[in-house]
């Protein structure tokens, strides 16, 4: 059974945050989700202020150093700017990479795969063919980095989307990733998605 | 600035829940949550684990007091269930229909508006044209409610919808009849959605 971890913080977009954690888990992977320098210890506050108890509160070494297979950075401007702010997430994104495991990043989250990129070689900072949400797009590209306008972009491990409107598609993308079409198409029925995501 | 009241119980499916709740929130719709017989006190276990804290933890009597312009109840079978069992919400689901005002339905929820028509006419008893996630359609057509299959159905103030893939076409529709189309169009670019939703 495939696994996978979803970070939140303050400002995190909800929407992008709760549709990939419940598709995952229709899809029979094991989600935890965990939260990134949360002013309140217990529940992040998210970008329209729905209030989500992450399963752990905080990113810490223990669970830094639990196998994941998939590693999930929802958007939100406030949220992914928390996410770009801390260097464990970063690190994480890194070494995510480095073992060849999945990295997803909707709306604003792709601003932080950006940053974790450094000048050091090396899988874990490879530069990769991105989308994001329209309004970080030139900071992106700014960078140097191969941009589309596609609703969702699968890249060497690296899957990326745009907004709360392409959530679904996301979520079924990365379910298709770690699971198979055949778990894909089985989940897609029951939520009653539309024929074009 | 309208308002509105998203019900949240254990077992509620939570992108039915948080779609509505984001996308309100982007409208100027004033946003507020309620708990239904909550195990824990503080926060909701929905239907795929994601915990919610709600603005309010239960359904209490000066809550029910307020003047909202909409009430919205998400699905989730088990959160629907809850629904059902509690006399508070289906008198609510009656005072809001028989003062005019708007009752939106998604997936399961559609249960709760059945269960709350009487036998004893007015507008908070009348039967009106619903859609649900299709498991429990013949609950509905059983008690002799007038069923469609469209991804959405607004008839006479009550807003109906089939599941997490129509979440965001529930929540946009209840935005135009709320506050027009051109609020809904507003909102919709920034989010990404697809074309048809
Ligand atoms: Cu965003």
């Amino acid at each position: 059974m495939p696994s996978a971890l979803i970070l939140i913080a303050d400002g995190t977009e909800e929407i992008e945050f709760v549709t990939p954690y419940d598709v995952f888990t229709r899809a029979g992977i094991t989600v935890r989700s965990a939260g990134v320098n949360l002013k309140n210890k217990q529940f992040a506050v998210c970008s329209r202020n729905v209030k989500i108890l992450p399963d752990a509160p905080s990113l810490d070494e223990k669970l830094r150093a639990e196998e994941f297979d998939a590693l999930i950075l929802p958007g939100g401007a406030p949220g992914a700017k928390a996410f770009c702010d801390s260097k464990a997430v970063l690190q994480l994104v890194r070494d995510f990479r480095e073992k060849g495991k999945l990295v997803g990043c909707i709306c604003a989250g792709t601003t932080a795969l950006v940053k974790s990129v450094e000048d050091e070689g090396g899988e874990g900072n490879k530069r990769v063919k991105v989308t994001s949400h329209p309004s970080v797009k030139e900071k992106i590209v700014g960078k140097g980095w191969d941009y589309s306008e596609e609703r969702v972009v699968v890249d060497e491990g690296v899957v990326t989307s745009r907004g709360p409107g392409t959530a679904m598609l996301f979520a079924l993308t990365i379910v298709e990733q770690l699971c198979g079409k055949e778990k894909r198409e089985e989940i897609t029925g029951p939520m009653i998605c539309a024929e074009t995501l």
